[in-house]
């Protein structure tokens, strides 16, 4: 199992510098990092003076690098669900599309990303892997992937399975399923084996971003006032999506005491200017990155205490919307929405009161 | 309807100055403009001395601002699937399914963005709206989701219809539809009448996207190499869903004639930098954006001469791929995959030849 880090930030602000940084330092101290560049375009080849692929390609000792394409991507994983389809299905019916002809729809490029990260990481081939994504909202949306697509898997499969709809429909399932489905299934289990898997895998993503030591976020930021803004909304922002942020890079400047405590308790890192290709100054300036799980959590359930607790640095108290629908409470905080699922002891107990303090929210049940 | 500006290029190049300044231009010039942003985050909002919200609000005289909030506008758009889903099912699902539930997935934003600027176009409120997007490939999937979707749906209708698995299927869809459905259905033309409401509504966002007087963008860089070879490539990536790219504007910097040859044919405009609250200089060296029709157009298709034209710069021969399935075309080119769907003189006609020159990509049948 790999390390995962990403950079947030602001545009322009120096993400890819840090990742490329980062890679260089990581791989100094020995351990093999892999560097994967989200963005198609020429930046990231261009600063590594290399022609980036779609596959691991070494660019220097310890470090590969790869420039994922969602095309490329695509393909692969159509023919991963041509075999799938073949497994259920008696007649498949997906032989006659090719991966080649499969255009790119918005949120391809995020899922066909995660899943890629997935993969190398399971691969056991490299200690960390340093993803240059878009360091935005793109970026969190992909790591918040897990939680959320779960949540439309077991409140769907309730609202489908308490339905007339399905009731209606469900004995119509069994003779049909006996004609085109591989596997004789009953109404009742009717495409669980395939969800079970989807599960399972949502389940270990959901379990890595949770984790600082599998997957963790720094800051990005200069001096600018819009980019240290934008920085401290992303910091809030990862919270809603369960990852920790582990510290701050502040480029090209010295750190002050006013911008530290902008971040506190985040440890800022002062980090100088690339002169030319000397990158060792930058290498020496960035921080311990296995040193994220001593970050604030973005989540602590306090069972005996009754409490749920969520950091969420950055938002006033007005910024913030809670909810509770159901066993479950949502969060709402910077164009993010997280619906947490409380341990049996706290679950369909109403919220007693909700505390916004030090940017901290305390729920009480 | 309206003209949707957006721009182009690396972060960090000043995308968000010329989007505003560019709003400040027409709106000067009496034309009423919606400057729309995309990212949740606080830099347009300190950009624009305003706090925006979910909402257009007037922030100066012939302008008004908002700022995409993908959360919101699930909601928005929940309640409208809700409706349909009542128009069309006996027993509505959904009905305890609340907006305020659900977390956004990956290409949501994308999705939920478009149908936010469908609907402010149709408003006939704007004769300009101004959308500051992430201004890379993730703004340019949006834009072609039309084509795209359009795609996967009559590919995917003809496999399904083509299946053994409909014909297995379809005698039952009858007894079920009527006892589930509010709409008497025969298995012929089930789902045709929601499907030819997607497809209208997806027409009009292809001619739109296509037509350099309803949607077109501007390449924003300064004279940093990475800047350039970014600019280059997404403006190759834009032909490729169809958008024309009206010019380049140059940040901080006069245009050199090295730096014009880059992009010829375009027209550069030399963009000065901003002095703290003074945009005059900034509106002044704008182009007219009215000029984009003049541009070269991505596509052209030429019956007469047997011949299809693509304009992909920034390309060289090796980064273009060509294939052929059936009665279409498909491009690869810069992470996008493009399927060309051929007028009736040229569909099912094999391709005999293909030339890479310029800049064009010319096919012969």
């Amino acid at each position: 199992m790999s390390l995962i880090l990403t950079f947030l930030g602001k545009g322009g602000t120096g993400r890819t510098t840090m990742a490329i940084a980062a890679a260089k330092k990581l791989a100094s101290q020995g351990q093999r990092v892999l560097l994967a560049g989200q963005d198609p375009g020429p930046a990231l080849g261009l600063m590594l003076q290399t022609a980036l692929g779609s596959d691991p390609q070494e660019i220097a000792t310890n470090i590969q690098a790869v420039q994922f394409q969602s095309t490329v991507l695509l393909e692969r994983s159509w023919e991963e669900v041509k075999k799938l389809e073949a497994q259920y299905l008696r007649t498949p019916l997906l032989g006659n599309v090719y991966g080649q002809e499969l255009g790119v729809l918005p949120g391809m490029d995020s899922a066909l990303a995660l899943n890629a990260l997935r993969e190398y990481d399971a691969s056991g081939k490299y200690d960390v892997i340093i993803y240059d994504g878009s360091g935005d909202q793109t970026t969190l949306r992909m790591l918040g992937l897990a939680e959320i697509f779960s949540w439309y898997i077991r409140r769907f499969q309730k609202v489908v399975q308490d339905s007339d709809l399905w009731k209606a429909v469900s004995p119509f399932i069994q003779p049909v399923t006996s004609t085109v489905l591989n596997v004789s299934w009953t109404g009742e289990n009717f495409g669980q084996q395939p969800l079970k898997e989807a599960n399972n895998l949502l389940d270990q993503g959901k379990a890595a971003v949770a984790d600082p030591n599998r997957v963790a976020a720094y800051l990005v930021t200069t001096v600018d006032a819009n980019a240290i803004a934008t920085a401290k909304y992303l910091w809030g922002s990862a919270q809603q999506v369960g990852l920790t942020v582990g510290g701050i890079l502040l480029n090209h400047e010295p750190t002050t005491e006013a911008f530290a405590a902008e971040f506190d308790p985040l440890p800022v890192s002062a980090i100088p200017s690339r002169s030319d290709d000397n990158w060792q100054p930058l290498m020496e300036a960035l921080p311990d990155f296995r040193q994220a799980s001593q970050a604030p959590r973005p989540i602590t359930i306090d069972i005996p205490a009754r409490q749920v607790r969520l950091f969420l640095p950055g938002f006033d108290k007005k910024q913030v919307k809670l909810t509770q629908s159901g066993p479950e409470v949502t969060i709402e905080a910077g164009d993010q929405r997280r619906n947490i699922l409380l341990p049996p002891q706290l679950s369909g107990q109403p919220v007693k009161g909700a505390k916004f303090q030090n940017g901290y929210l305390a729920i009480s049940f």
